[in-house]
């Protein structure tokens, strides 16, 4: 009686298509008024490890949430929180990290819940709440045949603890927009790059054309590690992949790693050699 | 280094005020366009007991915020909804437990996040989303003296497995908004009247004078309970509590309890004696 993820989001929302402009499906919804609302969740022995520091909790926290709306394009400007709190832990040390690590996002805290979880894991579920500053948000849908691909920042090993530290790239989103780049399709690698690309191919109806040398690689993936691997494979990031115009002006700091095709295969290059991009990413399986 | 609920939220909102047009300490948050949000989470062996059937979690954990969404007289319009799931759950039912309640509700689920939570417990978030039909929020802060203060229903004994069966009333929010009574602050009995009541006084700078006979109290509670005790110590309830204009418009089912006074104190008639109102209802204290 396994079920995947996608399965259960299926379920959960069916025939709840077309109530909001943009629903289930993307990254964040998109309401009648331009209001843009990602909900997200993190628990203890997850997302984190017990004794975790209240400070990078609270930025992982809010930091899912907030790239949700980073991937639509959308500014974020308020948050609320729902806190699941154990006996015994150090209140006023969570809640003084999420006041401040908001401040550092940009965004104020407008509300939320306080419970306590007796004797449940520490939890925290963030709604994020923004907008779009011009334009049209960035679907998963809008890539076409003949976009340049680019990536936000260098990829993989995320998992052994720069997952704690990495930041919604709030900066790209305010760069685009204020540059007017017609962006025609985001998404954010918290799945992988292999998944994610895999998503917002199938959501355009499209396919991809990947060059893995031009795919930038963190330096925190471990020494003996496949580097492209680690960058499809490994989730846990808040970098974008966008599909851009082909006459798009591209910001500094964005990397190109490909084009969108008309088939639809997903396709790499790799030593000179093509074949099939591995289908590496996560997916939560129950 | 125990701590309260109010105390946490203090800390967690520090200097946030003036974000939005209403922000932390009411009911639900108010954005500038006028949305209104509510963000409410639930947890098993907490809210409810393990095996309690999918119909019914999804009832409580929808039904939270969208009472809060009421107690600001706006009406829900979508939810967005994070499950934490453990392995082993029944995802199919729950998920499509949430999809029926979310349409009896009158609500479309619009997104949310989907996590595994081995080895936790299963627990869902829900932000509701929603707008005033006409005319301000009903914040709690608005209530002055000579103000009618009524309740919507029946009060007490809403935590022996009623709490799972009752629904936010949101068809009080409609009578009340089609009819333009003039509502000054609202809020809803989660807490239990004693509670929600300094709640609401403390917020509008009142006292309140409360005739006990006039309190409805619930067929639910128990035989032999304080009927009274109940209905002021009982929360997990629904049902709204409302300061009206003296001279305003009152819809049926309403019941008149008694009045918001200038002095600051919170009084009880009982048997024709006057005497202080006791403190009960409930916090979360950790």
């Amino acid at each position: 009686m396994g079920f995947r993820e996608s399965d259960f989001i299926g379920w959960i929302t069916a025939g709840m298509a077309g109530a909001v402009p943009l629903g289930p499906g993307d990254d964040a919804a998109v309401l009648a008024d331009g209001t843009v609302l990602a909900l997200d969740a993190v628990t203890e022995g997850v997302h984190f490890v017990s004794g975790t520091a209240p400070a990078l909790v609270a930025r992982k926290a809010l930091g899912r949430p907030l790239s949700d709306l980073c991937a639509m394009g959308a500014l974020p400007q308020q948050v609320l929180v729902a806190a699941l709190l154990p006996p015994g832990c150090d209140g006023p040390a969570l809640a003084q990290a999420f006041n401040s690590q908001a401040r550092a996002f940009g965004v104020a805290i407008i509300g939320g819940d306080t419970k306590c979880t007796a004797p449940g894991a520490l939890a925290f579920a963030v709604t994020a709440v923004g907008r779009c500053p011009s334009g049209e948000p960035w679907r998963r849908s809008g890539g076409r045949p003949g976009d340049r691909l680019l990536v936000s920042g260098a990829l993989g090993g995320a998992g052994l603890g720069r997952h704690l530290r990495v930041s919604p790239r709030i900066d790209v989103v305010a760069a685009l927009r204020a540059a007017a780049t017609e962006v025609h399709a985001a998404i954010d690698l918290s799945d992988g790059l292999g998944r994610n690309l895999a998503l917002l191919c199938e959501a355009s109806g499209v396919g991809a054309h990947v060059v893995a040398e031009r795919v930038p690689i963190h330096a925190d993936v471990a020494a003996g590690r496949d580097g492209l691997a680690a960058a499809l494979g490994d989730g846990e990031d808040f970098e974008l992949l966008l599909a851009l115009a082909p006459d798009a002006a591209v910001p500094a700091g964005l990397v190109e790693i490909g084009t969108l095709t008309a088939g639809r295969e997903l396709r790499l290059v790799r030593g000179g050699r093509e074949g099939p991009l591995p289908a590496l990413g996560y997916e939560h399986v129950f």
